[in-house]
């Protein structure tokens, strides 16, 4: 778990303005929740009472500035800028069934620049519900009404098929797509955003309505 | 840098609340600034302009926490809880010739127990000015008005004598004193704080006069 910044957000259909193509843009399709006041050391169970809302976000990330952060241990301060939201958050109980034990049981939707990449599971491998994600927040603080807690890119297991790894429900970033690359061909060929690329993140429901309409950004220079 | 938690705050008299001692509680003197807007990609001369209030802070920080922290690369959660901040805020030239540079060239006093341990001078080891912390916030993000910029606690750098290095100017925070006397004695001998402890943090200005209030806080057990 990381802390990010909340001085700026982007809406749901901000460009992603960026300096440099060398940065290595890329999205990160994920699942959020905003809490109400959580009390420190509020148990896994209780603190999944304090959500109030759900809905999704892009977690931007730069790549190539993460190695330098993380050598210096303080965390993502330039490789995570502004992220943006769904234009619509929804009470769980609109999610009816989907919402079961802290994870949303539904498909989370990632098309970069039209092409469908991600039809992820945002249910099945999420390690840590979102109790337990706010209750690893709230350890050691009080936790504000407000707060967002994002789950991270939504992620499959890969499957064995005749001794090889392969991922059928795609990806919900760039750097997990040359992961697989990685482990299939032993170097990434993919490379991350460039300029008017568009990503454009979306969740049905079962009857196939869109239940937090889509964020659908387009990567920006900045000059 | 790293990003801190913005939900809470504590004020300049709240106490410090943790649920263990086995945490390592330990404060942080700073010096922090509230900054304008400031566009992304400014540079550090411009970014300076965007200082609007000078203020005292103490970041709290769980020092057995930090490692585990560190391991997982993703920054401080847990370690670094709620800070607190003084009672009042200066606007720049309420400093006068004090603010020099991006940087407070004044004494940061702090006591512990009731007993001074720190006479630190804000300015003169402080390696990067105010505007060049926040052009290195800023440099792939818009910084939003009322962004919270700290210095980090305010230390001098020891001075030799006979042989051995002393620091007369004492310590901002016990991780620092217990690093002194690591290079001293070979090992840390001071405890971290203890129910009931005392920090008191504080800065006059060449009149003798408090400039922005104490801070004056007590470690409080949760239970």
């Amino acid at each position: 778990m990381y802390q990010g910044g909340s001085d700026e957000f982007l809406g749901p259909q901000d460009p992603i303005v960026c300096a440099s193509l060398d940065f290595g843009i890329d999205f990160e399709a994920k699942v959020a929740v905003i809490t109400g006041d959580v009390p420190r050391g509020c148990a896994p169970d209780r603190a999944l009472d304090s959500v109030r809302l759900v809905m999704l976000a892009n977690g931007v990330v730069l790549r190539t500035l993460i190695p330098d952060e993380l050598a210096r241990g303080g965390g993502f301060v330039q490789s995570k800028p502004a992220a943006a939201f769904s234009p619509v958050a929804v009470t769980p109980d609109e999610l009816g069934d989907a919402w079961m034990k802290g994870r949303v049981h539904l498909t989370l939707q990632s098309a970069w620049n039209g092409r469908k990449v991600g039809m992820c599971d945002a249910r099945r491998d999420m390690t840590f519900h979102f109790g337990q994600l706010i209750a690893h927040l709230c350890k050691t603080r009080n936790v504000r009404a407000g707060t967002i807690v994002g789950s991270g890119p939504v992620s499959n297991k890969g499957v064995e098929k005749k001794g090889k790894t392969e991922w059928p429900n795609g990806y919900s970033c760039i750097a997990e797509k040359r992961a697989m690359e990685t482990i299939q061909d032993g170097q990434p060929s993919t490379e991350f955003m460039q300029w008017g690329d568009t990503i454009r993140i979306e969740m049905k429901g079962r009857d196939g309505s869109s239940i937090f309409g889509a964020i659908a950004q387009e990567v920006e220079s900045m000059s």
